[in-house]
């Protein structure tokens, strides 16, 4: 069996099933007036988010291919840009797709909670479908091209590194300026409701919840997905499992068979009956899962006759799930955390903060804990006792199988923003309460999912950059990375730094943001007195372009940032500090990013948990501390937590392609004066 | 010349000099009857809690000392009984003058701004000349009884960091409970200004400076001080610089070196005449590094021929300046950082708080680069390049050098809360505005001195740690450190976690407490109406259990996991492991130490600017901001912040200390299917 063009065949497979949900939903009238008028102005404000966003992305392309093919090799710049192009392609799909099945999710839960699930859902998954398709197309055909010459391919890797910054980052300041800044001026000073039409950051904030949360987190998983499979092949590659190429062709066999999985697992919950929307969504999870898990090992035992590697995938599921599973006991109000988040709030927003904070910084122990179990099984369980660099390949593998079910995650994940919006497009349109019962329902149950999602996107991570890491180090030919070397100590040091400036800049970037919003919110109202009484209609573009402008320019700076940082610790301290600089970097981003997101969680569900009625309820002095402590988490679980995902894989993958050209000419300053 | 008497000697002198002091200031009268009431409230809190926490400690030093015998050393147990001692001793004593010295500078304030200064910073000296006097004493002391035998000298350092877990998380808990718990009724609901003497929390308030801010800051420094000379012995016993002991005398020379020159600057701090205090400090500051920096030339020139060790010495010495000079960037609001804080408190406390956690995050990229470069000059200035021990040994000379005038930062740092406690004296005292003014401008100018303080302890916390990590290296026998072996890694990751859940745990004891402390003030003030129309007296003690209750118990889980950690990581995952959860340990401990520190002064100053006039002043919308801000920087600058150095120095010591076990039993897990 020719594994690469199976892997092509059903990367267009996926793509072709998107391409049906697509038509299926597209196809969907929507009636109400106002309804399109409101979804013509979010796909409006996406649309211009997108068409800004690609012209700094042109010039970044351009620039980084021309670097590449000076310095590293031409292929590799030709990887980088296909790679871009098709990390863009997917989220430019899966958005377009979004903006649409919002207004037609809202249509929908006119007739009812099933149809509006099959709506969101299937929006979803036309992002999850584009994701892989296009990841697993991509990687196919390049390895077809270029003979699987690793080397090469790493630029893919790279290419969709750099657009999951701007999609995530950018996306996440953009969303939570956005939301900050209406909620601000909004909900606090002008006393009216969340997603109420006067409020002329509302639009915005709709706008957000695309570009953020669909077109970000597709970017990110799409960057994860490529990641853990181009880490697996590059170290299979090296291993001596067999005589043939098994080692580069397992990782792409199993995840051609979580694409056909994720295929069946979302035909399943289109077809499930019931009111229940979160067993629906749970059941077509389970049956993806088993058939996953029954593939590997069959792939497994046919490939090396052995069930070890399978050994290895089981590890990175179970890891991510059960991750996943306690993300939720610290962030589900059903749990003590979030309810001693909200005792906390009666003494005030201070104590309210300083619980958050320990909640988030708490809820690191488990899932470090899972990630160390982890990364030892997999080591030790395909034979890594004898052959180190086995182990390492067994790391990849879990990271391969965490992230195998990918197209399902970013579907639940997904499908979370279009409940969001098809709800506010209901409140905007003045529907019947039914109807935004219906989508509230949606929208939390989307909240949970969204929860497990994010702890996948987390444990991929650690473990995707830790699999880079070692490929790096293998690239470079390092045989051991000594902590008793003083560079290898200040590259760890000034490693474990770059995700606090990193996390510092893009909160700086929501609040200036932010700020800019409020001030534009409150001049509107001031200025024409007519939009408050609804007489008046209020200027959503200018707000979509703060938005925009703010998300585009501010995100410059960590950009750089997360790009020199390896490159320059590598020049001049030399691949042992950079390899330093690389553990440090994903021990406390991956801390950080745990932290972070859990820690905004809690805060939202704990302002969500008093709403509800504890506390002396919505109105009450702990629900005024509740919302500080929501609007304190905004930023920190939607675009500093996040971007640290983003952070720790680029930071790697950027080492591994500037491997040769470290290990040639690094080490400026170091050579000086050491051996 | 025998170093050890001299050392001896030294710090007898030292002892002599506190003792002088402490004469000076005991034999000043204070004659109002109503300060001698308060002072007396305030000292019996003290030694209250103190009393209470010997009996806590009693049960630690028996049960570690036992289980040191059975599995070390009978003569380490001896060595950590006596450091234990030594280090509650300083504490006792800098603490019972302290209590004495705060009343006497009020009284001294009511006659100028000089007096009371000297007052003030002679009562901070007795604290500073009680830590090095007791530090060299002891270490001068085991060396002769046991010949230089650093293995036994190690639990001398253990004994040392055991307390300071103790002094400095607890006193840290304790204070904060009672500081955030008095102004969360006080200030806020009862509308009564700090200090006012119908709070009855006020007293434990008081009590706090000095338990937590003198005793335990003293604590935290004499930690660093042993452990610094102890990992620079450690490693001057192995290198090879000369044929005879210089490499472990000289680190001991260039601390008695410190100690003479403290002592001069103290003496030039007291007989300085002029209106400002902040010259006079800093006059005697440069003094005694001038006679430092001479002293330890000299010295290196006669032992080794070379001034190449007096360079790694001055390294530190800049290192630890010039972290403190940033440290003012970030926490004064004289910068754009604070400033740019209290701008932000325009939109409320959730901006104000997002802006503060970003100005700390930010704050760390200075301080770690500034540590890295030290590390990388210590190492090679000292011919790191041919030797690594060598190179190491240099590292830990740094850290000698930074703390090499650990008096004279402990004097200016304890000065503070002695000031502190001034300024609420004369506000309970009802004494004429004049005097408060006084002790508010010697306290602001603590607020400064005591950053920098902040910036010498965190910086000399990392050094130590590092170089007593090095010194694991060398007892275990490990050659490197592999950060491709996954035992390795994943000891990083668990080490990196760790300072997460133990700032966790101590932010958590602060709200467990202060709440406690919230209701029962809000008891009193419904049970006994007559405390608000002052014709009742709260009842002080009550409140005074309670924080000391509350800082006693909370601290045994985060005591257990610092020494427990290392020790299960080590017995579970052999050598290597723990060696990598050290250096993550050290690598987040510092990054969370230098983040909470800086957010908590920025915080802190950012509410005193806008109390200043800024921004509406006293009282506006963006004040209200402000103290929610600088409720939250509490717990960060105060308690966990703080804590992060005791916890990295004592994770590393136990790892020094339980060398030879782990290294002959530990890997229990690790050696079933490792090599």
């Amino acid at each position: 069996m020719n594994y690469l063009i199976v892997s092509v065949l059903t990367g267009l497979l996926a793509l072709a099933f998107a391409f049906m949900l697509r038509n299926s939903i597209i196809k969907k009238e929507v009636k109400n007036e106002r309804m399109q008028e409101i979804a013509g102005y979010i796909e409006e404000g996406a649309m211009a988010f997108l068409r800004r966003e690609y012209k700094y992305l042109a010039v970044f392309i351009v620039v980084v291919a021309i670097c590449l093919g000076i310095f590293v090799h031409i292929q590799t710049a030709i990887c980088f840009v296909i790679g871009a192009l098709f990390s863009i392609g997917a989220g430019f799909f899966g958005m377009k797709v979004a903006v649409k099945a919002n207004v037609r999710t809202t249509e929908a839960a006119t007739r009812g909670i099933q149809e509006a699930l099959i709506v969101a859902f299937s929006g979803g998954s036309v992002m999850g479908m584009c994701v892989v398709g296009l990841g697993i197309l991509g990687l196919g055909l390049l390895s077809i091209i270029f003979d699987l010459n690793v080397e090469y391919i790493t630029g893919f890797g790279f290419g969709a590194s750099s657009i999951a910054l701007f999609a995530r980052v950018g996306g996440g300041i953009y969303t939570k300026a956005a939301d900050v800044g209406a909620d601000l001026v909004g909900k606090v000073e002008a006393g009216i409701p969340e997603d109420d039409p006067r409020n002329p950051a509302v639009i915005a904030d709709n706008v957000g919840d695309n570009v953020g949360d669909v077109a970000g987190m597709g970017a990110d998983l799409f960057e994860s997905y490529v990641g853990s499979i181009i880490s697996a092949i590059t170290l299979g590659a090296v291993i001596k499992l067999t005589s043939g190429k098994e080692g580069i062709l397992f990782p792409i066999a199993v995840s051609c068979v979580g694409i056909i999985a994720s295929i069946i697992g979302s035909i399943v919950v289109k077809n499930l009956k019931g009111d229940n929307p979160q067993k629906s969504l749970n059941t077509g999870t389970y049956i993806a899962g088993v058939i996953m898990i029954i593939g590997s090992a069959i792939f497994s035992n046919t490939m090396f006759g052995s069930f070890k590697p399978f050994g290895a995938v089981i590890v990175g599921i179970l890891v991510g799930l059960a991750i996943g599973k306690i993300t939720e006991i610290y962030t589900s109000s059903d749990y003590k955390y979030v309810q001693n988040i909200a005792d906390q709030s009666e003494t005030g927003p201070a104590t309210n903060i300083i619980s958050g904070l320990s909640v988030g910084m708490r809820s690191t122990v488990a899932p470090i804990i899972l990630i160390s179990l982890g990364i030892l099984v997999a080591y030790f369980i395909i034979g890594g006792r004898d052959d180190s660099m086995l182990g390492l390949y067994g790391i990849a593998l879990s990271a391969v199988g965490m992230l195998s079910t990918t197209a399902t995650t970013v579907a639940v994940d997904a499908y979370g923003p279009i409940a969001d919006n098809a709800g506010g497009i209901a409140e905007m349109a003045d529907l019947p309460e039914e109807v935004r019962n219906i989508t509230d329902k949606l929208d939390s149950v989307g909240n949970t999912t969204a929860a497990i999602g994010k702890g996948f996107a987390i444990g991929s991570a650690a473990l995707t950059a830790l699999a880079l890491f070692a490929s790096y180090a293998q690239a470079v030919n390092l045989k051991v990375i000594d902590l008793l070397n003083p560079l290898t100590l200040i590259g760890l040091l000034i490693g474990s730094m770059i995700p606090f400036i990193f996390a510092a800049l893009a909160m700086e970037a929501v609040g200036k943001a932010a700020n800019n919003m409020v001030e534009e919110v409150r001049k509107q109202f001031r200025e024409h007195p007519g939009i408050m009484e609804g007489t008046e209609k209020p200027d959503y573009t200018r707000c979509v372009d703060i938005s925009t402008q703010a998300a585009l320019t501010q995100m410059v700076l960590p950009g750089i940032i997360a790009v020199a940082a390896p490159i320059v610790m590598g020049m001049l301290f030399g691949t042992e500090a950079l390899a330093g600089t690389i553990a440090g970097a994903v021990g406390t981003g991956v801390l950080m990013a745990v932290m972070m997101a859990n820690a905004g969680g809690a805060w939202d569900n704990a302002k969500k948990y008093i709403e509800a009625g504890a506390h002396g309820g919505k109105g009450s002095f702990a629900h005024k501390a509740g919302v500080v402590g929501d609007t304190v988490g905004d930023p920190f679980k939607d675009t500093a937590g996040p971007a640290m995902n983003i952070l720790i894989k680029l930071m790697t993958i950027v080492s591994l392609v500037f491997a040769t050209v470290i290990a040639n000419y690094g080490g400026i300053i170091s050579n000086l004066f050491s051996k």
